[in-house]
């Protein structure tokens, strides 16, 4: 399993339909669930360290369709981390207050301090998604808030946060069995809203979007377009892909300011 | 293990002394953490329905003398909620923009909106505790800002917010063995602080400071003091408070606004 396959090279063009949704990298879904716990353990030592360094900060963007996994990743995969080290923000339907400032507004007002990891569920992408669907901004626009989410983008990566942006990637046969699935356990019905079978009516409206925001991939903040018709290949992959980063963000647990053999407790 | 006995009656005067740090339920270490795991999944099953529901809050205040387990039980009890649905709020100095508002601003800023837990690591209490042992503020304004405290927190509790506040109680001996053991570790000396010495060696006037707090315990928002000298003992209780607690709450999946058998996914 190479993580790198599945990131977004600077200026690549993407057509999604040549990215397979239900890779295996190679493994039995046994030996992938075998390989996750270490990957876990591992990812919660690295916060431990970026958490005591302070100095620096990452960045978990989670886009997809409806039912393609963002939940699951943050319960999941998110779910290893110390919840003091962590801030998840659910962007959901702007509010009037929010919508009387530029789009960037109430999103920059959540970017993770230093030592922290900030997870979007849902994220800017947003803004360049469904209103450019529903016909709310023209391409046009949709192009500036491009460059604008790249500028904001590259305020934070110069300013000691690493950001990762993940396209969980479904079939719409998968979607179809997952919100089938929601209509059928009642005790999943609070997450089935009938509005997403309009939204899965406009697939490729959807995939032409989807291509348009995956050309901000960039070295510092890449995109990863991750298979994930299979649950337990999206943690696993994602976690590796997060593994990978912390390591190369390489985080010290800082020098102590006093000398440990001296000090005495009364 | 009967968590009733733990909870600090309305009106109830606390000496501190007279409350065990070392209690272990009639469990063995043994025992105890067999029965956690089983709580744990009610807890993130209970959570969900909070989250699904979003009519009602938890808040968890966490406040303990130094080492006294609140990053512990942050790791270990909250972890084990999906992080979708958590805010935990790690309160520290205040910062000069904070000085310049009441005491109570940032913290309403931080009160866990409906659907959601809420954890304070540290909280409003600190500013009856570290102010006034310091002599930043008198007794009598400590007293008016307890009275503030009571105000606030049945604001929130009038609206839908539940609380549960923590001491952890642990004793001298105890804290003195966890402070060494991070001396004794390089990877925990970000832990360390020599200032907390200091602290300590105001332990009685802490104790006091403690005991004028817990007098805010009101049925809506119960202080429990927690023997924490015993780790696995102090996740079991919380864990089997906060179970209680949200059972008590009763939250509700809500009712579909579709008829779930006529909808057809193309």
């Amino acid at each position: 399993m190479n993580p790198d396959r599945y990131r977004v090279a600077p200026g690549q063009a993407v057509h999604l339909k040549d990215w397979a949704t239900d890779d295996n990298g190679g493994l039995s879904k046994e030996e992938g669930q075998a390989r996750l716990p270490g990957l876990l353990t591992r990812l919660a030592d690295l916060q431990e360290r970026l958490y005591a360094e302070g100095q620096q900060a990452l960045l978990m963007v989670l886009q997809a369709r409806d039912a393609g996994g963002k939940d699951g990743t943050v319960k999941k995969v998110v779910g290893a981390f110390n919840p003091n080290g962590v801030q998840v923000s659910n962007f959901k339907v702007p509010t009037e207050e929010e919508r009387a400032h530029d789009f960037l507004w109430r999103i920059h007002a959540r970017a993770p301090r230093h030592g922290m990891v900030g997870v979007f569920n849902r994220s800017q992408y947003e803004d360049v998604l469904v209103t450019r669907i529903h016909g709310l901004i023209d391409d046009q626009e949709a192009e500036r808030r491009l460059q604008h989410i790249r500028a904001f983008e590259s305020l934070l990566t110069d300013s000691g946060t690493r950001i990762v942006k993940f396209y969980l990637h479904i079939s719409p046969e998968e979607q179809k069995a997952r919100l089938q699935a929601r209509l059928d356990n009642p005790s999943k019905h609070w997450k089935f809203n009938p509005g997403d079978l309009e939204e899965r009516a406009r697939w490729d409206d959807y995939t032409q979007a989807y291509e348009a925001a995956l050309t901000t991939s960039t070295a510092a903040s890449p995109w990863y377009v991750i298979p994930a018709d299979r649950k337990w290949f999206r943690n696993l992959l994602i976690s590796q892909i997060l593994v990978d980063t912390l390591e190369d963000m390489n985080p010290q647990y800082p020098a102590p300011t006093f000398d440990a053999a001296s000090i005495t407790i009364q």
